[in-house]
Formats: structure tokens, sequence, C-alpha cells
């Protein structure tokens, strides 16, 4: 890879080189940070050429990705989510210019899609036909979708409170699921143990730096979407605290890499049932307490995250805002994402728009800024939750006489 | 609009101008049909200039469109969904060329989105705000969807026995939805008397010829992906009518205006439980008999097809094989299009898939043939048919003894 220069410790600074099965560094256990050489791609990369690309899709970002140049692209079609500037969720907010970045239409309905897709690459790098791991849902049903389609074998382990239509999805990808009675924690142990035993490539995007470089793409896509003219603010929600981490190295290589002439600010959402990191940012503090997972937002329920000092160096440098909103207030977010813009959001995927929503009722930021936020599932995947959120329809016989009697008792005019 | 000529009776043959309000034929109620120029579609767009666009949505194909060159096109992006060879697929039917249209890639999730955003354009045009429909589902929730994006209200009609994600989804994109305790066709006209008393826009698509023309851009997409080399056949579920209607309208058109110079044959795939069309097709008569709506796949329960006369006049056109399916085959096509290409489809969304399977065992295809199978809807609107398709996951407390003993159970050989 000629793009890539190595392997760093983000504990204690060890470089490595950077080879398929790198996972965490062999002399303190610390997650790694994959280093590029930005001359090399500034050299074989600008806006211009970027622009005339016609994949649209995560790999027309290849020069900025740690893949082999002879690696063959999966088949799946990641990325390049759709892109929207939302004018009248900007106003029912408050904002002056807000945009939303729709990652739930991804073949799988997440942004994980982004991840799992690029593990498909570096376990065929690595000459690995099966790949592992653990997930509240959304990693799992990604990694099954798209190893699926580059015919791979699949062992997925998630919490037994991962909603049905993620099982069922990733059922449906032929998967073998192991279903544990247990915490998120217990889930990801039992899954390392297996990996471990039998040599199966990890897809745990803590442990795995090359994950986070696909997810990293959301914030390339991001930049060129907005021609390059970052905004002053990203919301994101944030659990394990991968894509917050992946997010803010897509716009740290941008700007490396001289695509963008400033970096915003990003707003870290949690939920306040479960906030260890947005707990430890507040304190400013890089030790963070092991959380109960008291939220729905089943995505970002995450009390042991895997990936704690990367998301709290993301929002450190970033001088970004932790936001906590309640559940109540990720329902308000999903209502209002798919009433004034036609998005459906999962909880998790709702929760950067109600962190918006707050920080701008709390003050933390201003009304005359801009802000793009990242709807990180699709609403389909939690049908429980959204039903909590939207109510339910009149239910009649097929008969006129009794949908006017139906529409006076909701107010409505038509009679 | 210069490129449209007129909007003609498919059953008494008289010519109106085409204006957004044009519905049935005033004459004798029979349903219109758009007609364009082609010398002018032909002297303003070719192959080379439409590969050159941008605009990665059906809007891209604006010149084969019924639309205002003055209208805004909306805001969600519908349409360029993704287009997967699908290799190992094609091994397990046994066809040399496969391909898979995955139309559950759109923003509510169902090929009806390119409905939907028709309907959003004319519904403007004709300078009315309320859109209604009545829809078993997908044009239900595409039309909430695409309707909210704009700032426009909705009122649905859905039968009672419309899954619950789909219904969900549409009460998250604000719409009032009334759940019509009967049949599609109870629902059906109960939505009809209220358009007509309030005079809503109205987005029944057999009744609206404008949405057929929004639906034919999922066969512009597939012609311009596959290079304009057509395929033998194209396999698609069909209930209403409308999609294979549309379908046909859309290859027709580019072969008159010159895109492509062979039409494929349609392969029209009913639920064995509700086949009205197929029916008729195969005894060669016009003359359909109204079924019950006995099959789960939901989105192809018609048994009073709206838009019968265009879809026979579409299998007989292209010398269409009609095909049904068992329950039980829509769901083995469910797991084979998860299984080999990572595609997750509703039941109709993969009844395509087996009827191209049905076609090819009982010799109605040849082996050597080339076809596109169109999934027309994503798996996770009906997330409790997927679990039917999928199976259970292994549920055990986090132990790696417990998991040993499972995978012997299920003949997995890890040990």
């Amino acid at each position: 890879m000629k793009n890539v220069t190595s392997a760093v410790c983000t504990e204690c600074g060890a470089r490595y080189a950077a080879d398929p099965l790198t996972t965490v560094c062999p002399a303190c256990g610390g997650i790694l940070d994959i280093e590029y050489d930005y001359d090399y791609i500034r050299s074989s990369l600008n806006r211009e050429t970027l622009k005339s690309r016609r994949d649209y899709s995560m790999w027309r970002y290849r020069e900025f990705l740690p893949v082999e140049g002879t690696s063959r692209v999966p088949k799946l079609r990641v990325g390049w989510s759709p892109f929207y500037k939302a004018d009248r969720l900007a106003e029912v907010l408050g904002i002056k210019t807000l945009y939303i970045k729709d990652d739930g239409i991804n073949p799988t309905a997440s942004l994980k899609d982004r991840a799992s897709a690029m593990a498909v690459v570096k376990a065929e790098e690595a000459g690995k036909n099966i790949i592992a791991c653990s997930s509240t849902g959304n990693a799992a049903s990604s990694l099954a979708g798209n190893a699926a389609a580059a015919g791979m074998k699949t062992y997925i382990f998630v919490p037994e409170r991962a909603p049905k239509g993620k099982v069922a999805q990733l059922m449906m990808f032929g998967a073998t699921v192991i279903s544990v009675q247990g915490s998120y924690e217990d889930t990801f142990r039992l899954s390392a143990e297996a990996i471990d035993r039998w040599g199966w490539y990890n897809r745990n995007a803590a442990i795995n730096p090359y994950l986070m470089e696909g997810k990293k793409t959301v914030a390339l896509e991001i930049a060129e979407q907005l021609d390059f003219k970052m905004t002053d603010y990203v919301a994101i929600s944030v659990g394990d605290g991968c894509t917050i981490s992946g997010v803010w190295k897509g716009f740290k290589d941008l700007y490396a890499a001289g695509f963008i002439d400033r970096l915003p600010r990003l707003i870290s959402v949690q939920a306040e049932g479960c906030c260890p990191i947005n707990t430890a940012a507040k304190e400013n503090t890089a030790k963070w307490r092991p959380q109960e997972e008291n939220t729905l937002a089943d995505s970002i329920a995450v009390g042991v995250p895997r990936n704690p000092v990367k998301a709290l160096k993301a929002i450190r440098e970033s001088d970004g805002i932790p936001v906590n909103v309640s559940d109540g207030e990720i329902l308000e977010a999903m209502r209002l994402l798919g009433h004034t813009s036609g998005v459906f959001a999962e909880p998790a995927g709702a929760a950067g728009t109600a962190g918006l929503k707050k920080a701008l009722e709390t003050g933390l930021i201003e009304r005359d800024a801009s802000c793009v936020s990242v709807v990180t599932g699709n609403g389909l995947k939690d049908v429980n939750n959204a039903i909590k959120a939207s109510g339910e329809p009149i239910l009649i016989p097929p008969s006129m006489q009794l949908l006017l009697k139906e529409f006076r008792k909701i107010g409505d005019s038509h009679q």
C-alpha cells in the first residue's frame, strides 16, 4: 500500500507495518491507528480528479483507504448515501443551515456497511474466508450481508436484546448466529474467545484498525457533498466510540491532504441511560467508567465502550460537544426527521439530531451555525420503537360515515 | 411538456392533452397512457449525453418523463438503485447470466418510491398540496415519505393486513393513516370516495397514468446499467399490474427512441394464492376474474387488480411468461438472494427470483439465457416473514462450553 506508512499504537506510540492481520499493539495491547503518506495522496488525487470519478460508492476514495491496489472491491454498493439540505427541519430546530446525511440508505441499512465492506477486503487480503464479530446488531447484519455477497462465511455474536429485524436480516444472509443471554460485554468476550480459538478474521471494530478507515468514508462523502466547504458542526451518535473516531479520522485525513481548509466541531451524542464516553469527555478525563445500558437506542447502548481512547481523542481534538439525550428526545427526533424530511431513522440513527436539538435549546451551539446530522441507521430495523414514536393509525371498517366520525374525533377538518 | 404528445385511452383510443389532473378517459373510463414524441427525445438525448450526466437518480431521464421543464425535482434521492451481476445465484439457479436490480435500496425501501416521487411533482404542477392513495403498504409509505420531504400532507388508506413495519414507516412520515378492516378492494373503494369528496391529488397507481411513468425509470436504469445491451428476460413480481406495465413502457420507450435494439421477454410472477393476471395471461384472454388474496407476499396480494389491461398487454406484447409461485418458493428465493448475494428482499421482492427459478426448472426458459431479476422491496419491511424464511439463531448464555455443544448439535465442525 503506497499510501499507508504504518500502524501506530494510540497508547504507547509504537509503529508497525500495516498488514491485514494487524490488530492491537503487540507491545502494550493498545488500539492501533493507520497512518498515511499525505504527500503521496496529494500527488495522486485532488478535488477535481475526485469529482470526475464515476464510482459512486465508498471506494471512490481509494487513495485514502488502507487497501492493496490489487484488492477487488466488494460486490455490494456501499456508501455515497443521500445528502439532503434539510430546510424545514432546520426551521423546526432553529438552526440556520442543516444537512442530513442518510446512511440508513446502504445495502444493509446502516453506516456499519462501510466497516464491513472494508473487513471483507482485508479478510481476503489476509487469506481468510471466515469472518466473525460481536455486535449490537448493525455491525452484524452488515458483516453478514457484505460477506455473503463476497462468498465468505460468518459467525456472529449478538446480545439477546438485539431487535428481531436486525437478527432476521443476518440470518437471511446465511450467518451462523449466536444470540448471547447477557450484556454486550459478555457477547464481546465470547466472540473474542471464539475468534482466538479458531483463527477467524476479526471484525470487532475497536480491535481492527481498518474498520474505522471504512467508517471514515462517511466523512469523506460529507465533505465532497458539501463541495469541500465544511459546516461548523457534525452531529453523530456514539456507542462503542468507533464511528465518531472514524468520522474524525476522515475529516483529519482530508485536512492533512489539503482537501478541506477547516475542521468541524463534533457533537457527540449518547443516551442519558448509557453515556460513559460523554461522561468522561465532560469530566475531561481519559478515565471512563462502565455504565448500565438503559436506553431503547440499542445500537448505542454500550456500557463498556471498546474504543474510548480514540473517541475521547476525537471529541477533545475537535473541541467537541458532548450531549446526552433521553429516550423521549430520541423518539421525538425520529418523528421530526420523518415528518419534516421523509427520513426514517432507527433510534440511534436519530440520536444525532436529538443531540443537535438539545445543543441548540441549551445554547451550547449558536443558532446561526451550520451542521450536518448523520443518520446512522434505518428505522425499519427497529419497528417496535418506531411504533412507540409514531402512534397507531385510525382503524375502521370500510365506511365513509365511520371515517367522518374518526376525522371529527382527531380534529381533522375534512367533513 | 415538449416531449409529451398526448394521453391516450388504452380502451377506446381517444386522445387527450396530458395535463397533471388527467386520470381516466372521460369518454369510456379506460386507463390512459402517456405518449411521447420520440423524435424530440432522440434529438435532445442520446446514450453518450446520458452517460455523461451526474444526476444519479430517476431524474437523469427527464427527457423520458412527463414533467414540465420548470418543475422542481423532489428532495428524496429516488432511483439509480444498485445493479449486481449475481454469479453465485446464477449458478444455484442454473442460468448462464443473471443480474439483480435491488430496488429495495430506495429512500423508503421499495420501487414504489419512483411512482410517489412522480406523484409529488405532478401534484405540485396541479397546484395540490394534499395527496392520497390506497395501498398494500409500499405505495403508501413511499408516498408518505416523498410527500413529507416536499412539505405536502398525505391521507393514506391501507388494508388492515399491511405489515406493521410498513404502517409504522408511514406514520413516522406524518401521514394520516386509515387502516381499513377489509380487503384491498374495500380499501381502494373507500380511498376513491374520499379523494373524490375532498379533491385530493390521486396517487392510486392504476388511475393516475403518470405513476407508471415514474415506475418505468427502473427499466431505463436497467438498460443503462447493462450499457444498453439488453438481457433475454426480465423477471418481476406482479400484483396490481402497474409495475410490470411500467417496466414494459420503459423498455418500449427506449426502443422507440433508439437507445436499445431489442426488447426483453418479461417473466410475470404472481403468487399461486392470488394470480388473476397470470391466469388471464395463460388463458390468453383479457377477461380476468377476481381471486382471493391467499399469499404471505402482501405487496402482490391483489385479488382485484387495478391495471389488468396494461399488465396483460405488457405480457402479451413482450411474448411474456406467466409463472405462479408458492409461498414456500418465495421464502426459498428470499433465502437464496440473502445467502448468495447479500440482498434482503421482502416476499414480493423475492417473487421475481422465485419465478425465474421455477421457469428454469420447468424448462419455460433456456439455461444459457440472460436475465435481470428485479427486487421490488426490502426485507426489513416484513420481518415476520423474514423470520419464517430464515429460522432462529443459536440462543445460549455466554459460555464456550455451551457454544461447542450447540455447534456439535448443528453439525458445525468447529470444536
